[in-house]
């Protein structure tokens, strides 16, 4: 119904467009706003996909007959209402409804104010291809006003609400937090590290940070800082050197990582602790893997780090030891994602540790129930 | 080492049994708060079961290996610090430590004022326990004062806590879901439900009302509210008066229901809302399964219900209709509890969706990680 309904949609769209330089946006923010034949295409795509998921709902988790001969099981079933604030990208708006919907939640969705004429044309596309496939219109809402009161008076509803799940800004998530009376699911910052241990295989650790760092370096799963073992500094800092300086990335190190990039600009203690999202890393010389693990849980935020090595143990040390949502060893960090890790899709990486942590899919929108078949037991 | 130590405790325990008539304890209260050497000895077997029960720390919960060879898994981890807050019961000082320590949380405890003395001696004999094997004294702390502010500025500390289980009544309840900063696992009322069906097997249905209502009515998993469908009325209501008539139960019916049971009182509408948790039951004949399910969901806490029939498919209705956190087919409410479902301990029930819904035990206690393993894998 998006292709079929696409001049609709791309009318809407202008208009949206033709706000833009008044709201102040970027021309990147701008391109990121605009639907064009294709980009619908692939937000169909996408819908097709997660259709195609198996339903979450009515699985039977675990199960156990008891003693006494009753049979329990946990049995899947959907949160409830989903409140959902995003950004001004229009395909996320498809993209969260079909998840929620798909796990039979409702969703209430809050766009950004600079797609308004977009939503409300995809909203009402929504509505009616709900209403044609016989299910509830009102399991897709959308916030039809751009006042910004209207969040607050939502976050309010915890009783009806079940969950809130904010993306944006950082503000915006601290705010979504500390207001809301319901549970929330919470997107930080990553600031994601590359350690490349003593024995790394040195190739393999050049591919891994050029795609962690320059793979896309404005997502949260992009790699922030470089740690490398003292012991292989003077033969791995000068080939990481060549290869940042060919991607144009801005390096800064410390003491030890200028001795052997010189063009790099020393790092202060901010450094560490900041999510650039853009072709800037630190870099930091360690000890060994005690003092990456210590310096990772000091200024990282608990997101998505990666070992490159060839010892075993260190591998291994370095998987149970690194408290972050997602431990990656020989791989790039850009992996932490719900469609690299097999959810098929995903509404957000989540940086809590309750409910759902890294990537949050079709289960991650889903609670369970306790069943329990008996044939006339009581309790002793 | 609690038996070792059981004088030391016995002498804490009396200086609290002491003050208690001071604090307004009830008689029951009192004895609740009671330790004695059988009592003690079965603190010490409790602990011991929790301490045979599985590892849960490190389990892999599922995995799977992508197209590109990266092998991905979650792997459970501690929530980290649990702040638990709790009535004035000496054993559950020890089962809430026991049950963090074994899933590998630190726990910062806050019993009740009551027990003060009884939870100091207990904390000693814990940290004292926990040295001789090894692990950090500061896995288990006590508030050792009992100020109310304490919780109050405990409850701010979002970033150092990682969830709070608040035990007790729902004013505390509430007032701590409003003030804290970190998640919450709640645990609020239970007004559990025994439906009558039209087949039921009448001798199973007055067994399990009976086991429901009357084997432990101060509990939340004993039943609140008798429904029956208006079919059996007149054969199941006249032999329930007579059970519940013996088992010393005041009933308070709806017209149809004092048809059957003419010494029965008046129900109003705030009886079906009220967990009594006593020897009260409130009563309505329902037209079907479908008002028995609306009334359900209508009055209710979403706690446990209970249907007693001997038809399937009103049987599998019930249990995919009521959103409960436990739903029973021909079984009593009161096997909502960790050890009745297999969990082998508990430290709560929870009435959220959201993380961990009914008995919470050690599994409920953690969260996972995203592991992934890779031969130096890096994203299109």
């Amino acid at each position: 119904m998006l292709s079929i309904r696409s001049q609709e949609l791309l009318v809407e769209n202008e208009r949206d467009l033709a706000n833009a330089p008044g709201y102040g946006l970027s021309a990147a923010e701008i391109d990121r706003l605009r639907l064009t034949p294709s980009r619908l295409d692939g937000m169909a795509k996408a819908l097709r996909e997660v259709a195609l998921l198996p339903d979450p709902i009515g699985e039977t988790i675990d199960s156990t007959v008891r003693p006494n001969g009753l049979r329990v099981s946990r049995v899947r079933v959907p949160l409830g209402v989903v409140f959902f604030i995003f950004e001004s990208r229009p395909n996320v708006t498809v993209d969260a409804a079909s998840l929620c919907v798909k796990s039979g939640n409702a969703v209430i969705l809050r766009g950004g104010k600079e797609a308004l004429h977009s939503n409300l044309a995809l909203h009402r596309i929504l509505r009616d291809a709900l209403a044609e496939v016989g299910l509830p219109v009102h399991a897709v809402q959308l916030v039809e006003t751009v006042e910004r009161d209207v969040v607050g008076e939502l976050l309010k509803l915890g009783n009806l609400i079940d969950v809130t799940i904010p993306r944006g800004g950082k503000s915006l998530i601290e705010r979504v937090a500390a207001e809301a009376t319901m549970p929330v699911i919470k997107h930080f910052d990553g600031i994601c590290h590359v350690y490349v241990d003593q024995s790394a295989d040195q190739e393999m650790a050049l591919r891994i940070l050029q795609n962690s760092k320059c793979q896309r370096p404005g997502v949260c799963n992009a790699a922030e800082s470089l740690l490398v073992h003292a012991a292989i500094a003077d033969s791995f800092l000068p080939r990481a050197a060549e290869m940042l300086q060919g991607q144009g990335v801005a390096v800064r190190g410390c003491e030890q990582t200028r001795r052997w990039i010189p063009w790099a600009t020393a790092a202060n203690e901010q450094d560490y602790r900041t999510e650039y999202l853009d072709l800037i890393l630190s870099s930091r010389v360690v000890e060994d893997l005690d003092a990456a693990i210590d310096h990772i849980d000091q200024y990282g935020s608990h997101h998505t780090e990666t070992i490159v090595t060839n010892d075993f143990a260190a591998a291994e040390r370095f998987l149970m030891e690194v408290d972050s949502a997602a431990v990656l060893v020989n791989a790039s960090t850009r992996f932490n994602d719900g469609g690299e890790f097999g959810l098929g899709a995903e509404i957000g990486i989540s940086t809590d540790k309750f409910h759902a942590r890294g990537p949050c899919g079709l289960r991650e929108l889903t609670s369970y129930k306790w069943i329990a078949r008996g044939s006339g037991q009581v309790r002793e």
